[in-house]
């Protein structure tokens, strides 16, 4: 069972250190500082105190829920060994095992870890985040990578850099996470356990899976197809380069691309085609259930409307044909100079309120399953009450993107759209809503 | 020539109004606040002085290089009439001509137009810019859509408000600028003719060109194979559905796509598949001039780098395979955890030193045409000296494409890149040197 390692209620941290740049103590001020209600004890046997805490040696230390190794790889089963009888788990986020040759280190650690009956999460991995429980066990400092939003989007990941930098983009997209997990080696706790344990978890809506090469491909289609719920995957090693590259990062065998794209249309995964995409599509997906085919397209830049009609259509969707109520509808509202085709276009002259008249109708409308709306915020009418008027429609049942480019004015407009999912180009909202499965 | 609307030393504002929200008045102000150097004379019969400066009517204004319209549709041509006789050139920004079905203006205006020799730009576009000069005549605030800043990159767009977008996203790319043209319906001045005006201009060093449909592609062509500036085209109208909606917002007959990629690889111009891609490439090329086959990676985190190999390999590119020298010197200078295959693994414990070895092996390396540069803010030993480290390059002479996602600490550091292109993904780092033709 590997709720102790997302639920601990008291934690060991082998490897605490005087240096505020060490590892060690990264995390446990992570722990300290991140409001973590449980138990936090120090490890180091040369120490007394840390951070206000009594610091302990392996042979003394407390009781623990679970056990946190950030001390060289060679020490790590021995002190394991040490503390063994009182630890319930072991996180190993040392690196220089196997990944590095050291075989023999993987086995000694297995080997304590049966003697003391110790599930062995890791080793060389970036470690875990559970928000709801100010859960933050990673050695990276809280300035670097903050704990990112609470939400309901669980994400597993055996490269450590990569949800690294995937959490720090989900704090900018607003995107609310539940658990993280970074699992490195995988010597003992697997891909698919873990993703069989988010399946389970009851504050896990939405996973997310940074997949270079499985650990065993048949358990984890098994798992997937127990648990139901929606998994966005972002795959890295589709082609022969990125095969080769992936092998040697994490010595995954990537395997060949088409077969694993084929069990993840079996499952009726979603597959992202980048981080960006990957995180937005969990965003609409933890908002929204429905599957997109049929797009309807707001704008009020003719070019942005042709450019998402081509990204609808590249990949697979449709430009629904709006139903005679909302087309008769609209063109009884707005001037002539609009076009109340698909792409409805508002033109320069667009307001907030006829973004309001629009999206309504299109909520409305059963000819269409999602909606791309573009904001170009160098027209003058446009204000931070656009914001306000889109985000109305955020409870309505229909997945929504919104596409609106950086710019001088529009990037604080931009930064206050944290119920939406927003992208910078037109091509990359119909990607977004492409991967809704 | 078309020279006389990018370097007019006196231009007439028709339609200067009171109303600070009136496109005449802030089109006036642009030009003022701007810093405009030649002679401004609003143009307005119903009012005295407006901005410190005297207002004119129609029959008394002065001599103009460039007269500027944003009066009514069903006035211009009166009005152009009464200055016809000192007006050296006519920038129509008034949209409600042919393109909302009043051809018969379109016919008055072009009578006027040659009664008087006078070369008419427009009507219903955004306007244009001259940095160099700080000739801004756009009809949105400067608070909306600030000039962007002063460059070698000239770009072409028939519609308005996608180059409004495009603009204000270049300055938030750091894409210096120098000319601009939204050239609207094309009642008389053509694309083709702005692209020659491009072609020769001594200020300008590279051509980005946004295009739905062509006026006269055969001319277009004639003028691309006598000018040999580098263009990058963004593309809007590819799907049956882009092409509809293109029909749609423009008029344009945007035609078959696989014929028009087919003129744009014969003249060897590079295609983007998006604005943000549009951009990067535009600053890329601006600064150097190779094209990229074969692409060397250096990463701080193995799963982008697997992306970025993907990337490079989806998109027809190789991942170059490091000459002896480069492995070898690598190999001594850097610990064993780093790989030095290509991609360059420098790990999680990468400091800017280590990309500066790993940067300065590769712009040797005859074996490699271009670079990606990953950088994960997240990983401790990196700081913004990773700038200075990284720009320090920007003078070689080999393409490089700097990766670092948005985030916490991250977003601070990558707003200091003015020198190289930064995009957020791996994928987009190859999508942007392979638009490098």
């Amino acid at each position: 069972m590997l709720d102790i390692f997302f639920n601990p209620k008291s934690i060991a941290v082998f490897g605490a250190s005087r240096s505020l740049d060490k590892p060690g103590r990264v995390l446990l001020r992570n722990l300290i500082h991140g409001e973590f209600g449980g138990e936090v004890y120090p490890v180091n046997p040369n120490i007394k105190e840390l951070d206000g805490l009594r610091v302990y040696t392996a042979k003394n230390v407390p009781k623990s829920d679970l056990g946190i190794f950030v001390i060289p790889a060679d020490k790590v089963s021995g002190a394991l060994d040490e503390a063994g009888p009182r630890l319930k788990s072991a996180l190993i986020l040392s690196g220089g095992f196997g990944e590095s040759g050291r075989t023999d280190l993987d086995a000694a650690l297995l080997k304590v870890a049966k003697k003391h009956n110790i599930r062995i999460f890791g080793p060389n991995c970036l470690g875990l985040m559970n928000t709801h429980k100010n859960l933050n066990v990673t050695f990276l400092p809280a300035s670097r990578l903050p704990t990112p939003p609470i939400g309901d989007v669980s994400i597993l990941s055996q490269s450590g850099a990569t949800i690294a930098s995937v959490l720090d983009w989900a704090g900018e997209v607003k995107l609310g996470i539940s658990k993280v997990a970074s699992y490195g080696n995988q010597l003992d706790v697997s891909d698919y356990e873990i993703l069989d344990y988010f399946m389970k978890d009851k504050e896990t809506k939405v996973i997310g899976f940074y997949v270079e090469g499985l650990k065993d491909g048949k358990e984890l289609i098994r798992v997937a197809r127990a648990g139901k719920k929606p998994v966005i995957v972002l795959k890295a090693g589709k082609t022969s380069a990125g095969i080769k590259a992936a092998k040697s990062h994490t010595g995954a065998l990537a395997g060949n691309y088409k077969v694993f794209e084929g069990v993840v249309t079996q499952l009726g995964w979603g597959m992202a085609q980048g981080p960006e995409e990957f995180l937005l599509a969990l965003k609409a997906r933890s908002i929204w259930k429905k599957k997109v085919h049929r797009v309807g397209i707001i704008t009020c830049g003719g070019g942005f409307g042709v450019m998402a009609s081509d990204g609808v259509e590249a990949l697979d969707m449709k430009i629904a044909k709006l139903s005679e109520e909302t087309v008769s509808g609209l063109s009884e509202k707005f001037p002539e100079r609009v076009s109340v085709a698909n792409p409805i276009d508002l033109t320069g002259d667009a307001t907030p309120e006829m973004f309001a008249i629009s999206m309504e109708a299109l909520i409305k409308d059963d000819e269409v399953d999602g909606i791309i709306v573009v904001i170009l915020m160098q027209l003058p009418r446009l204000n931070s009450e656009i914001v306000d008027v889109l985000q109305g429609f955020a409870e309505e049942d229909k997945p929504i993107v919104i596409v609106s480019p950086p710019g001088a004015y529009a990037s604080g407009i931009n930064s206050l759209f944290d119920k939406l999912p927003l992208v910078s180009s037109p091509e990359k909202a119909a990607a977004v809503l492409s991967v809704l499965e």
